[in-house]
């Protein structure tokens, strides 16, 4: 088609992928991210290869303050730059003597993009100032921040309705920003009322009365946020931001990953490191894994329903050839291809994970197949292995060797908490009890903690440790919490996710069942299993 | 802007919306729908005023060949025309002769949607048939369903890609369906690859080369079904096909509301009856409870989040004037603003909060003052109310009439869950001692739970209706747990949110704590006393 572009017109320096997760991603109802949690997103999105990474507003609460702290020091970003986020200076004060514009003067990052008022109803009725005094907090606050050896992007709030409201003053807002240093305008589409054929237009017409270099920022209230991105990067926009998952206030931010994913493989754009959206399943899911927002199955390219068909009338077909059938290879998003009754589907993936724990399948259909069948099953119940490496392994020694190795017997265990007196929180305590047979020993510990998993972690360690040394040095460093089956209220099935290290190593295991207590016993014994194999101890059988 | 059209340019009755939710959108992974799923959602579809209801595929299994054969004697429409969807004839056979034409035939329905292949590969391919018996199939289904009666509309399968292919072929069957009486050709994006400006481009050249009456069929795998449906419709395209809340195969088809509030809100056109959307939230969380697919929060206009806003920056203007912060009046969709509490909240969001639960504390600076830095303390120590209204209204009366209201006395609560030998899987149990004093009486009751909050609820539960009969209305519908400050362990901080219902209202309240189940607890008392205060039963104090 004549407006299919020529392939690899753009090198990713020249195109900005700048992501906004941790900032305007943040803003979405429910999602609360730690500093940690901050930590870990950008080492993804630094993996993933995004060009910037906007980690939150410095100065403007404790966390985010926090963050650019520990960012300096701890976040050792490979591909990325961090960026942050902070308004013009206030009103009626110099660029230099207001706190928050130092603020982000001192937070370590090379980028800062600012936001400023570019409709003029919002400057008058939301700002309280002057239209001329607005030009001049963009004016002066950018040009103090280039003075200081930042590099500045400006977020044009509202844009597209204050270009509809008052023009004339949308454009001037973009000329004095880019007359006084700023890198890139970026046009948002705050309230997200927009369509691909205005934003088109009105990019176009931006760019062509200014000159400037131009940025979208696009939500999704019209269901649009990826086309109306996509439009304005054909009208001549060249920053575009987003959010992982599409997270964000109301309908959220465009989904970074489909944008991208669209420029590089729908329109032959070359905007991130070759490769790189080979990651983009996996990462996408890690996020939501920290967000704890389930990912949507729908998602395009990332979801996991994405490349799955139902049988039927496609079945036969997608056998002779699969590109009838799907819009692009899965595995250039890292996805794969699934026939929903096929028992095809799974076999590929798990004789390729066997061979990553080096056990190869591929010459036992029998084990495959016998494999194939039981992580199905058990994924119907609601385990997933797909973090859950160390319990995958587990599941596959004891289908190749007969069984899973087997450190100590289980007798019982039994987890109290209780609370007495309406204390308020901190009142209540728990205490665990396991009884064990390991190396020749009854053992019968009782474990106490500040919660009910955590009393019982400590009991089973205490007393497997009588026998196995080893146990000493694992701790868990992580402990998910997920209720499959929302909607059926404290009766739903508990998933646990638990992580556990060596101080050198570290894995997850799972455990699933209606009792969220029941389910961590399981991924305990795993973790402590998994990690007596690891060490070389020799089980029991 | 010059591109937006005026006003009320087409009648419902000159534009089809044509919903495929029952045949198309049931091809989503997990997706099931009984007969009674099918006629209940057609009662739905048919309030909210959509043109046509495709029932699915007479003849093809035996659900969809009951639903039709119910519908004629049940299913009593006002505003919708019920279509029955099938193929064209197999190759080699009269159309007369073919047993599924009959099924259409005889479906009851006057509007028959037939599929047709219209890509060239497929034809050889998936067909295995000739190009030129391929049109003769298209043109003897749609002739003799003419004959007998019925409207016909032809869905031409894969045909973006076919027309990339082979642009001739494709208009060809376009040509031929059109010639043989089909009143509409809707052009599928099949495997859902396509860009807005592909799309208008395809559908505006297929007009000028063929003027039939065209439609438009979209998937979502580029994140741009609503864009490419509307991009269809503003290149000519007068029939528009989509599901409720965007269900689908793979990554969904267009959500059938998003796009037609787009066309009547945005592009001002006039296919719906008049006010008809004010019903699509409440109709689409209707359906959401057939399918058993929770609702997204996120999704445009209809989502529970649609008009939530959180950010503190915006709230005092919200408060001059919610069209800024907005891009249309929830109403208009059925749906309502509301202010998330949150730690970017300040003071405004907590008086709007106050105004919305009927607590006005405008004229008193010192509560708002007190209650904002409650909130914010609460949440550096894990609490949310963004979703949690209930505990954030308990909060509030607490800060203005110096306590919350108190039905129960707590004594003490214990739980105790357990496993005796190495179960697997449930063979764990779980049970809850709760001692509380209410109505002058001293109750201790036991209750038992597939897991440790279950049995906790259930004893809190049992306890509390002996003297509050209302309680045993009451029911958890959802809960949510949360590690927060994960990356230590089992000790960290545990957040719960819960939903209670008492099967007319439904409120979410919160616990937090080290231990998840004081917390659970923390929520459950929190969700008891709101739903009591509701119901206007008297406190203790």
């Amino acid at each position: 088609m004549s407006s299919i572009p020529a392939s690899g017109t753009l090198t990713p320096g020249d195109f900005h992928v700048y992501d906004t997760t941790m900032r305007d991603g943040a803003q979405q109802e429910g999602l609360n991210l730690s500093v940690q949690d901050k930590l870990t997103i950008a080492r993804h999105l630094d993996e993933l290869g995004v060009g910037y990474i906007e980690g939150g507003w410095p100065g403007s609460n404790p966390k985010d303050t926090e963050f650019f702290a520990l960012a300096s020091k701890e976040l050792d970003l490979r591909r990325s730059t961090l960026a942050a986020f902070g308004a013009t200076r206030r009103a009626g004060v110099a660029a230099a003597d207001d706190p928050l514009v130092a603020a982000l003067r001192d937070s370590g990052a090379s980028v800062v993009t600012l936001v400023a008022k570019s409709h003029d109803r919002h400057v008058e009725l939301a700002l309280r100032t002057t239209l001329a005094e607005n030009l001049a907090m963009v004016r002066d606050t950018v040009s103090h921040l280039r003075g200081e050896g930042q590099r500045v992007f400006l977020d044009c709030e509202h844009f597209f309705n204050g270009f509809l409201d008052n023009k004339a003053y949308a454009l001037e807002v973009v000329r004095t920003a880019a007359e006084a240093g700023a890198e890139v305008a970026v046009l948002c589409d705050t309230n997200g009322g927009m369509l691909p054929h205005w934003v088109a237009d009105i990019v176009a017409e931006v760019a062509d009365a200014t000159g400037a270099r131009l940025g979208i920022h696009a939500h999704n209230d019209t269901g649009c946020a990826v086309a109306n991105s996509i439009a304005a990067v054909q009208a001549g926009a060249t920053h575009l931001q987003g959010c992982i998952n599409g997270y964000g206030e109301r309908t959220g931010n465009a989904d970074l990953v489909t944008c991208v994913a669209n420029l590089e493989f729908k329109l032959g754009m070359n905007v991130m490191p070759e490769g790189a959206l080979r990651d983009a399943t996996r990462i996408s899911h890690a996020i939501s894994e920290i967000t704890n927002y389930p990912p949507s199955a729908r998602q395009p390219y990332t979801g996991v329903s994405a490349f799955a068909h139902k049988a039927g009338l496609h079945a036969s077909a997608i056998r002779v050839d699969p590109d009838l059938y799907q819009h692009m290879d899965p595995a250039l998003v890292g996805n794969d291809m699934r026939l929903l009754v096929s028992e095809m589907a799974g076999r590929a993936t798990i004789e390729l994970k066997g061979r990553e724990l080096g056990i190869d399948l591929s010459g036992d259909p029998a084990t495959l197949a016998r494999v194939t069948d039981r992580v199905k099953s058990m994924e119907q119940e609601g385990y997933t292995f797909e973090a859950a490496d160390a319990s995958f392994e587990l599941l596959l020694l004891e289908e190749v060797e007969g069984a899973r190795p087997t450190y100590f017997d289980i007798e019982s265990w039994r987890v109290i908490a209780e609370s007495v007196g309406s204390a308020s929180a901190g009142g209540a305590l728990a205490e665990a009890t396991v009884k064990i047979t390991a190396g020749g020993r009854r053992l019968a510990v009782i474990g106490e903690g500040n919660g009910p998993v955590n009393a019982l972690d400590h009991a089973l360690r205490l007393a497997i440790e009588q026998v196995y040394p080893d146990v000493a040095r694992f701790h868990l460093i992580d402990f998910r919490v997920r209720i499959l089956d929302q909607g059926h209220g404290t009766d739903a099935v508990t998933r646990v996710l638990i992580e556990t290290s060596d101080g050198k190593d570290a894995w997850v295991t799972v455990g699933v069942g209606a009792n969220m207590i029941e389910a961590s016993w399981e991924a305990l014994v795993d973790a402590v299993t998994y990690g007596l194999r690891l060490h070389q101890v020799t089980p029991l059988r």
